[in-house]
């Protein structure tokens, strides 16, 4: 089994090349869901989404977020009915969110509720959200207390972030499968999200961290900083804000206490030369996934850095459009 | 104060009449709310909505529910996650859903949720659900027990029906403002609406029917059998059910405690002429609505046999494009 966490954009497009190079079956995706909002009275899991539709190709990638050729026609009209709209829910996408909330306030919890959409997707890989339980990423900022997504999407995260914290972090549980997956892995994987605001909530869930730092197993982290900047996202200011380098070392450091492999740009060859040492493995390849080809070779190239076989049959894994 | 009880269809269409030959301010509308339906996690209040959305202007005159130039694709994504489809909420009129859910769910009681709603859309009638309380509307049919709305829309009103109750109503009380409204009321109007299912519900919310039996003001009801049939719907069948005529007498025989008026389609003039008497008044006209004038000139007959002035001046008070 092949353990990936990640948060939704980036991480999703890595997720989307490993579905394609191993069998999906062989993958467990345990996603943040610290920026998990009600919204319109419904719950949104943006993270989730975004790994549940990059499993089935149906992740827009005009927008990187949300379904492909979504439209926005409710959105429009809760506008005009004065409702809250700088969090755009698509007419499709929507679907999601009523059947999970559905789901949610008839007692399931949001791991088989989220098992329960997979299934309805036809996803063979396992989707995990961290936890079954309520945290709450919350940037103390310049203006005050935001959650997460009013920071990044209501303010397009052009607010100076003094401190990020996961609230009900330190009551919550690993969703069940989360620990087991971590013991049971071939390799753990961390993909190319910010490692803060994505990967962060993730390991503030008492239990996870220790557990990756308990493991033999290889893990490896694809650097979401490219060229000593974010690819997309904050996550060069917010490094800088935890006094992390904003560069891959800043990377290596949010990770020190157990990565074994950093996977990073080439353009950044430089620093990984000066990173490299005997607890930590530095390999450059392409990490901008910028087309379907882009991210399988990537994915492969991680697997092979963790010595792990894909096994995959040529042409890989596809299990809808790429 | 011109007072309304309306189902959804045929009372939307007059209720739009209404609204155009007298201040909309001089209205107040009440409205059945025993096909309000948890959908999808939503609150649907199908009647409610019919006469808000027929107020601005924006019922589809197509499909005569739902909103004008909608389109199904969060309906279209539902199917395709195997959620229940047989409703269909359009991705305009979800946002009507989503916004009154989350003020119910906010605590907020159905009347003030729908004039909140109304103020948003700039209605100037007042509209109120017939009680703030759950009456659930079912039937017992050949096929077992059926809300409403899985009667009506789901097997098409194409089942033997044995029984018609209104769950809930004997404990519901009516909603703030309905009782003063009828009590002050300058005329009363029936909606051709299926006197069983639609305005049914309304008078068994205790103290309303006897609201009615008390005032001295006209009570009048437009019919909505036309020639021995229901306009649309299933009023005929549900009215024989109840050992009523389905004919004009079958809806004077529902409201004969307290209807002073009743006004027929001049296809029922030889019946018309059958059932005057001392106590009632029958008058007849063009009731089918089938141009926006004709919705206009029935609104002013009925406002006329109800002996009550339009005022209205040259044109009308149109709000909304007719």
């Amino acid at each position: 089994m092949i353990v990936v966490f990640t948060g939704g954009t980036g991480g999703a497009k890595l997720v989307h090349g490993l579905a394609q190079v191993v069998a999906p079956e062989r993958l467990t995706v345990i996603v943040n869901t610290g920026d998990d909002l009600e919204w319109w009275g419904l719950h949104v899991s943006p993270d989730v989404d975004s790994i549940l539709y990059a499993l089935v190709g149906l992740l827009s990638r005009d927008r990187g977020w949300g379904m492909d050729s979504d439209s926005f026609r409710c959105l429009e009209r809760m506008q005009q009915l004065g409702q809250p709209s700088w969090f755009a829910l698509g007419d499709l996408d929507l679907a999601t969110h009523l059947t999970r909330t559905a789901m949610l306030r008839a007692g399931k919890s949001l791991s088989p509720a989220t098992a329960e959409l997979a299934a309805k997707l036809r996803i063979r890989a396992r989707v995990l959200p961290m936890s079954d339980d309520p945290v709450t990423t919350v940037l103390d900022t310049a203006r005050g207390t935001l959650k997460f997504q009013e920071y990044f999407v209501r303010e397009r995260h052009q607010i100076e972030v003094h401190r990020v914290r996961f609230e009900g972090a330190h009551r919550a549980r690993p969703a069940p499968g989360v620990i087991e997956s971590i013991a049971a892995a071939e390799a753990v994987i961390l993909a190319p999200s910010n490692p803060v605001t994505s990967i962060g909530p993730i390991l503030a869930v008492p239990g996870i961290r220790d557990a990756l730092r308990q493991i033999k197993t290889t893990i490896a982290a694809v650097s979401p900083i490219v060229g000593g900047a974010a690819v997309s996202g904050p996550a060069g200011e917010l490094m800088k804000m935890m006094g992390w380098p904003s560069t891959i070392a800043g990377v290596a450091k949010a990770y020190e206490d157990f990565l074994d492999v950093l996977i990073a740009d080439r353009a950044d060859e430089p620093e990984a030369a000066r990173l490299r040492g005997e607890n930590l493995q530095v390999l450059c390849t392409n990490t901008i996934m910028s087309s379907p080809a882009a991210k399988r070779e990537l994915a492969q190239f991680v697997l092979e850095a963790c010595g792990v076989m894909s096994g995959a049959a040529p042409g890989g894994y596809a299990q809808a459009k790429v």
